[in-house]
């Protein structure tokens, strides 16, 4: 096992060690292969997630295929509609897909419950992780609703560019998948990032050549 | 007092005398004015809050003066992002604003945490809670990734609509407030409707003259 709970979970360290047995005896890891599904819309949570390596994509689908990512978890970070469905006794509601090869610890749902009850640090580490999802999602919304789809693009290609050399390596229905659009309106908007000299397209790959440019001071903003 | 605090938080009946007196000990009503804050964005949150009567309206607004409600907090049910607030230590991340006369019941946020770590009724109230708005507003991006704003404002209208007599009185303007577009967007399209005969608009008032027709079992999605 390359990693310990604790890493993982940097919370047990203050738990105490009668704690920390009791997660290593009832937290399990899965392997899941890339594109293989640990939750589908409409399932009922049997377990809590912890993401150990690899990388989660929660996302709601509807009937014409479009997606919309709604978040990832990545190492360290745990699936909190799974926490959710075990609380209200409900069903998943969006798909959990593993990107790549994923890591995931799995706690039953029982146990779940059961240390919200006993154990100060869960029920921390469980609050603290409602209230950033939370937040992320009320700031989805926003962007959403006050942002027009080039600002969102433009956004999400900032955010996703990997270090110095700028690049994103990312296709443009990776991109309309992630942000619940149709491939045709990205290619659209990337053609005119480039054409401005923002960005530079090549097969597989967007660098983004102006990224002040990317965020026009004025711009009217709507739907 | 026109309520007990049972009445409000059902949940208290099975928690026991002791409980319930603790409950009276330290919740506080305070009644606010129609169009009262009782959190700005960016304020810190020194009570959770409870709603007795009337409704808070929890919502973001931008710069341009555009604003669309996240949520609705009505009699019996509580403003879930002051309990995230209180337990990341965080700024209250909307506006919550009474829309009429509104008694709220306010509980100090030391009480709310020591609560959750004492109370197994209290961790279940707000988990539960927790549960219903995380799902609320993931139906809320479902609805505004996915579906054309001629089909919001359809399916706000019917939700909208008071009983037998299928009126909405609220006015574009308010339209156009709680699903975060302009006026001028909920304008033109209930004129379509109205062209189709699906609603008949008169001053301050839509009557839904043919709700069937609102959801046409066909159409082409997409933004």
């Amino acid at each position: 096992m390359p990693y310990t709970h604790v890493e993982i979970l940097p919370q047990l360290r203050n738990a105490g060690e009668k704690v920390q047995r009791e997660f290593e005896q009832y937290a399990c890891v899965r392997t899941c292969s890339r594109g293989e599904f640990i939750a589908l819309e409409g399932d009922r949570c049997h377990f809590f997630h912890l993401v150990v390596s690899g990388s989660l994509r929660i996302y709601k689908g509807d009937e014409y295929g479009r997606e919309i990512t709604l978040y990832k978890v990545k190492p360290g970070e745990s699936c909190i509609l799974s926490a959710f469905c075990i609380l209200n006794g409900g069903e998943f509601p969006a798909n959990a897909m593993a990107e790549e090869t994923t890591q995931v610890i799995e706690i039953p749902a029982i146990v779940f419950r059961d240390w919200l009850n006993r154990h100060e640090f869960w029920r921390e580490y469980i609050f603290s992780r409602f209230s950033v999802h939370l937040s992320n999602i009320i700031s989805r919304i926003e962007s959403l609703v006050f942002r027009r789809m080039d600002e969102r693009i433009a956004q999400f290609l900032v955010h996703s560019a990997s270090g110095a050399s700028n690049r994103v390596k990312l296709t443009h229905s990776d991109i309309a998948r992630e942000l619940g659009t149709a491939r045709e309106v990205v290619s659209r908007i990337l053609k005119n990032f480039e054409k401005a000299r923002l960005i530079r397209l090549s097969r597989g790959n967007i660098t983004i050549i102006n990224q002040q440019g990317l965020f026009p001071q004025a711009g009217s903003r709507g739907r």
